[in-house]
């Protein structure tokens, strides 16, 4: 089967074999905001066209793609769901030569009954659960939008999305924060020194100001000021988790290198144990979805 | 007398008598941005040249026109720090035909160990404290990046800032909030909702996206997304000056109209009073600066 993530800036398309082995893989940055309308199957024949004819019949795609800018527009499916009610939800989508189906987004609500949605994310935490069985765990999903998943017995019962890497990019590259800040490279003291601020009173929005009056009195090095200002929202992000009840066990991660070490350095910084998970857990889940689906 | 606010975009002047009375006033938006090096003498002349030829020899300026980006850097002063303090430090400006005086800037540490700073401002809260004598008071001046400050015994005993004004601003023109906000009239109802959700638990990043949650999924009117997302980071501005004590006495209150409003709304939304002032209680400060001052 052939397996794929499409997000807003880029695609990602696994060959995978009968147990969720896989054979090859294809990236590309042409995410779905760079699609003209109705050109989702040319994109994707331009990119899956060799595994089609060397015999693959059978699409899955998630993320984005399945968005109101993608090619269908998937309807959320409501928390607690598991692979088995992602997988009688899919969407099928019309492309000749190959069965092809969309994974839908899932949304939950949270105390103050307001809604949250994940696109994608939601394959990556089907992946988590097919090693994690029916346990209850939390899950830390960093990205643009972060998401943290509630799991028991091998569903995702609940989840929130917090906003610190969109948040992050908009300071740094349109506030006086960015003015401030000089290009270097990551500053892990600068970086945990921004992680314990995010604990102590005032709340981010003067912690953000703080930023400012540390880099002009010269109490914050400018090279260091971005690492700084991610591990003050980063530190929020995991403050505000942690106000909801300290996890039992280890929080489970998934991200991109980069994010990854950087939650795992805030995690540090809190003595929270956590646990890593390859990126492309989302290859497992859209598998792990992919074997319950009723393909023609 | 001549008392000038010198902003980074805008420059506003007033002509006093010897009680501080406002007998003329100009408004221009040359704020310090706009004025080439070595050219605020020339600004300054060619917006007071009239009250100058007129006789008026005191001019005493306050505001980022004392930053380093401005005419010449006033060191900050820190807290606690009132009238006579400030008077003993301004700093004199090398200007033909008048005497000229720059009031500097204040800084403050929060129980943190870590800095802030405030130029101009200052300068309002010594017209507050003009009609507030020695009582403990809490003042608050929204704006770009909002203040709240400590008085008592007739002096500023220490403050702290909010980036509401200009994180609202990024996110509003730079985020996926912005891409679901339509323009639309001030929403009262919007507005009240933000404040509220901002004392619910999940924190500010997550309170963000569930802002573009409730667009997408029909929660929140796409005219009323400004307002929310003001409503949201100034509850959360007063939440987390709540989290350091509730005040005794009515908050003092000054700031542009709509600002003001907003801010008046909000409190009113948490049960707290408040006393509005004008915004151009910055006059008052500047003459009551100007008579502790030794003019030649």
């Amino acid at each position: 089967m052939i397996g794929i993530d499409w997000g807003t800036t880029a695609f990602r398309a696994y060959r995978m074999d009968a147990r969720g082995g896989v054979l090859d893989r294809i990236d590309r940055t042409a995410g779905i905001l760079g699609i003209p309308p109705g050109g989702f199957p040319a994109a994707l024949r331009d990119a899956i066209g060799p595994w089609l004819a060397a015999g693959e019949s059978r699409v899955l795609l998630c993320g984005m793609v399945g968005s109101r800018q993608g090619w269908v527009e998937a309807p959320y499916l409501p928390c607690p769901a598991g692979p088995a009610e992602i997988a009688a939800a899919v969407v099928p989508l019309d492309f000749a030569g190959a069965a092809c189906r969309l994974v839908p987004g899932l949304t939950a609500q949270d105390a103050g009954g307001v809604p949250d949605v994940m696109r994608g994310e939601e394959t990556k935490l089907v992946g988590l659960l097919a090693g994690l069985g029916a346990a209850e765990a939390l899950a830390c999903l960093p990205g643009t939008h972060s998401k943290w998943a509630r799991l028991a017995g091998g569903r995702v019962t609940g989840f929130a999305t917090q906003m610190t890497g969109e948040t992050r990019a908009v300071l740094l590259q349109h506030s006086i924060l960015g003015r401030l800040a000089e290009p270097g490279p990551e500053d892990d003291g600068a970086f945990r020194r921004g992680v314990r601020r995010a604990g102590e009173p005032g709340g981010l929005l003067h912690h953000l100001f703080g930023t400012r009056a540390l880099g002009l009195l010269g109490g914050l090095p400018a090279a260091g000021t971005a690492s700084y200002l991610s591990g003050l929202l980063i530190g929020h992000e995991i403050q505000a988790v942690l106000a909801e009840g300290r996890p039992a066990g280890p929080i489970h991660l998934a991200g991109s290198e980069t994010l990854a070490r950087a939650y795992a350095l805030a995690l540090d910084e809190h003595g929270l144990a956590y646990r890593r998970h390859p990126d492309d857990i989302v290859a497992r889940g859209l598998a792990q979805i992919a074997e319950t689906i009723p393909w023609p």
